[in-house]
């Protein structure tokens, strides 16, 4: 008599909170530090230490009416002046604030930007693997998942995968870099290829197919590595962001979509997002969040930690003889799994009292995920267990 | 191609928006102390001092990685507790944080209810005058709005219209009390009427009729006036709170959703609830704010600027010989308009820069409302012009 689809949603058991579970109950039996979980995507680097010095100044300086009232929809203004500044700067790429439309995070984001371009039936590409929630957001927008397998050898981006997958009814594509789960940055040639294909539907009838860059992991990267602005090569592009990782505010719920102005019908767009935005019950994001970003944004977080913590996992797993899609950014790593059945070879892991996450989640079957933002030293130790595991297949 | 529902959303005019930026423009034009504007629904009294106080304790005792970290969907353990306790003691009502699922404010509390509950064609029934963000909730939720008339004298509940209103497809009734846009606190007889209305139908093939008690304003009331907690009344009860008016923190968004656990499928629909909210791309609700309410759930607001406007703006206009509902609660007044047309009452009313709302946004005709969440100064100063209007039309 409830909507049944919502009980199910709510009570469908998500892989990722049952091992979450398992390891709370195994932290009790055996104590927390003789469990190696590798299974939760929360951030271990805390905030900049300019976050909290900007809400006690805020809270300090400005009038609490003010402060904790009501922003108009799409968000301060100042704030949105702010964040698109920036982006002027960092990428080279002019738009203003009237394409900015603040959110609570990159979920919302994503929710709201599903909402304002999809209409029922359409088709949405997701490229495996891929963060399970996209499945939720698009058929909460009505539409329909399409889901293209990434390149076997190095979960690059298979873009005559993609052009197959292609009907009248592709609407839009979700493409996340770096990666959550795989750790990839997609290649600026893949990107291009893959533009290059998007541009030959660009005058259909039914519309352009809309690129939704999902970037929480944007400024997680390691090395020299250059995570493509794809607004200055695709026009028709919306990026939805959150400080949930940069800032290292998750439970916050703070960010942004920018709507490119360069998008045919750019204004039509933003106003859908406002439209949709207000349907979910969205009235604006945190206000207080909302001032802290307006000073913060551009913060780059102090990820020498996950970059040890990535090199240290990396290179003793490599060692060991796992095989391994070398990460280049987010805090995840994918693991080939020795058998075909990640899941069953999740279950061997948990004798050795590692907590990796099977692949099946994520839309792709023979691969773990290895959360790597925990403390160095969970990962030192964790390595005799890893060897173990290995010897379980190949003695 | 994109959305057009959502495009069309984002673009509507709303009028308390327009009368919003005519305000900005002639508050330029000539001097913000010179226009009367009494259109906004912002409160004007600051949060309570114990606010601020705890988010600076909160970041100097607590670890950032915690404090803005993730919580869980239906929120913060601890913070769960502390409401269902609350609860209690103020209600004499039995709950524990099963029942309690955190929320961004209102909105969110409502759009998630209406989600959780409703099936493609389902009909809500709405109390006219309504917030006008009913009608997008319920639709966004595949239903259909029925909207039933206040009783005309004193705009309390017509539960006779009410009972001709229900169908088979009814799965609930809004009830907003203390009401916006009213100010009118529903007496128990009302609730207790609609009660026995909705009992006759509990036993439905199609479930039961669903309470939804939306109740921001619980608060803010003025003398000696009782506002019915209905889940002591009525099993089938959802409750969806917000602090934005009793702590006075609209711009955080946050509130809760308080499933009676004697609803019969009581943990199904808080399933259901965090399914709509999962799909709605609510991860949690802001997590600092969470651990602020886990502090200052319960400070009732120092409403007294409120009791005073109230009874300044009252007295004022039935002096004057309007026709005013007196308001026992929130911080709104409804008014006749001496005209059929309260669009233009209100065009009238600006000529003396009295900013007016016709009910017609309301779902009703022949009403302004009058925000009196303003400076005592604002309304001493806005009597003469007050008088002025009545003139126009009772010489």
């Amino acid at each position: 008599m409830i909507s049944k689809k919502m009980e199910e949603l709510g009570k469908k058991p998500s892989a990722i909170r049952e091992i979450f579970e398992y390891s709370n109950k195994r932290k009790k039996e055996i104590g927390a530090q003789n469990v190696f979980d590798f299974s939760l995507g929360n951030p271990n680097i805390p905030a900049p230490a300019e976050v909290n010095e900007t809400i006690i100044k805020l809270i300090n300086e400005r009038e609490s009416i003010d402060l904790h009232g009501y922003t108009s929809g799409p968000g301060d203004l100042n704030t949105r002046t702010v964040i698109a500044n920036n982006i002027k700067k960092r990428f080279n790429f002019e738009v203003d604030f009237t394409n900015i439309y603040m959110t609570c995070g990159a979920a919302a984001s994503l929710e709201i930007s599903l909402k304002a371009l999809c209409n029922r039936g359409d088709e949405v590409i997701v490229l495996a693997p891929y963060f399970p929630e996209y499945k939720v957001f698009i058929e909460n927008a009505d539409a329909k998942a399409i889901e293209v397998k990434c390149r076997e050898n190095d979960l690059g981006i298979d873009v005559s995968a993609v052009k197959k997958a292609i009907t009248d009814k592709t609407k839009a594509i979700i493409v996340n870099s770096p990666n959550n789960p795989s750790g990839v940055v997609f290649s600026k040639n893949d990107i291009k290829d893959l533009i290059s294909v998007l541009n030959q539907y660009s005058n259909r009838d039914s519309g352009p197919i809309y690129f939704i860059c999902d970037e929480p992991y944007r400024e997680i990267v390691y090395g020299n590595i250059e995570v493509t602005y794809v607004p200055n090569l695709y026009n028709e592009t919306i990026v939805c962001y959150s400080y949930s990782k940069s800032l290292s505010l998750p439970g916050e719920r703070i960010g942004y979509i920018m709507v490119s102005p360069l998008c045919k019908n750019s204004s039509d767009i933003f106003a859908a997002v406002c439209g949709a935005g207000r349907a979910s019950g969205y009235v604006c994001a945190p206000s207080l969040m909302q001032y802290v970003v307006s000073k913060c944004d551009g913060l780059l977080p102090d990820i020498k930690k996950y970059a040890d913590n990535r090199n240290l996992i990396y290179n003793s797993l490599t060692e060991i003889g796992f095989d391994v899609i070398r990460p280049d950014g987010a805090f995840y790593l994918f693991m080939k799994s020795p058998i075909k059945d990640a899941k069953e070879f999740c279950e061997t892991a948990k004798k050795f009292e590692l907590l990796l996450v099977p692949s099946d989640s994520f839309g792709i079957e023979g691969y773990v995920r290895i959360a790597y933002c925990v403390s160095y030293e969970q990962i030192e130790k964790s390595i005799p267990a890893f060897k173990l595991l290995y010897k379980e297949y190949y003695k």
